[in-house]
């Protein structure tokens, strides 16, 4: 079938196709957290969407940002989990192996791409991954604080199911407290919120 | 609920995040088209999603063309449709008062931003409605092409559940001629061979 993408196509943009087409699956991978009506769990495609229009809105302030890295970097930081699937961040188990399934996901992915691309866009993931410049430690702040958000929002979604506890959270969102400082009060204050109704154990 | 949100935040950031919580309802809102795999239809904000990563991976060698901009207005290009719904592209009736319905939308949302950034991103909504930069006419034409392909990879999916005829798509599809012309040739052979098969009529 993916055959008919290279008739007439120049090999760099059939390349970029076959890409393209193999990252449709993310929209298939379900994550833990529910929509913010609570409707039902969302998927990781429509997470990398909120999570990157949030980076539009709330990097407006931020001086010498380089906003296109930025959004490339939220585009494209969960689609190795179109071979390594979505890894419940309280799943201390599921974690061992999670670098060696994502590692061999970006070089499946990525390679798909013609081979500068892949260099530049797969330097993007790693610069994600390593949280250490500017654009990715704020990148890294919002991924975390999405979904956190949206599990209140929800009335409490995973938290419930699973009994997290209020020390996971905080140390969850400790991205937070050092890549979005101003975001911060609104994490002490949704916490404190969750935990008056009973969604978030002591 | 929403007043949880305003807790401790500067106004700036109580806005925006109130215009984030909004468009959390585009994961709601049903296309025609099909996911690739033909398992079900795709919302709006999982194909914003595909639409902006096309547009990174597909504008790398423009030259002089704001990555940016380009970035952001296809993050943003269907969130009127959180309160004026997918108007499908074959549906004349329907798009009678698709302009008025998305107008009122536009106002709303953007409306809830603060001023200065209210602006700002409805100004790239309104460009790309337009079409007439180099970034809209990219923009507009990988938001044709996208679910051309997703409709071919799912075996005819909305074609053959409303008898979409030839010179529709092509009518359609000449944004993609004009926009982004080295994929016209990827378009005449998916549609070619669509036909084959017997999912869009001549």
């Amino acid at each position: 079938m993916s055959g008919v993408f290279f008739e007439g196509l120049p090999d760099r943009m059939a390349r970029q196709f076959a890409f393209l087409n193999a990252i449709d699956k993310l929209k298939s991978v379900e994550r833990r957290n529910y929509l913010a009506d609570g409707s039902r769990r969302e998927n990781t495609a429509e997470h990398s969407w909120h999570v990157t229009v949030m980076a539009l809105v709330l990097s407006d302030g931020a001086k010498g940002l380089d906003q296109a890295k930025l959004l490339g970097m939220l585009l494209l930081h969960d689609i190795v989990e179109v071979d390594a699937g979505d890894t419940f961040c309280y799943d201390d188990a599921a974690h061992a192996d999670k670098e060696a399934r994502e590692q061999a996901a970006a070089r499946r992915l990525f390679g798909l791409l013609p081979d500068d691309q892949a260099q530049a866009l797969r330097g993007l993931w790693d610069e994600f991954e390593a949280g250490e410049t500017a654009e990715a430690r704020l990148a890294r702040a919002l991924d975390r604080i999405n979904p956190f958000i949206l599990n209140f929002l929800a009335g409490g979604g995973s938290w419930k199911e699973h009994g997290v506890k209020e020390q996971q959270i905080l140390k969850r969102m400790d991205e937070v407290r050092t890549g979005m400082p101003d975001a911060w009060p609104l994490v002490l204050s949704i916490l404190d919120r969750a935990k008056t109704q009973g969604w978030v154990a002591g």
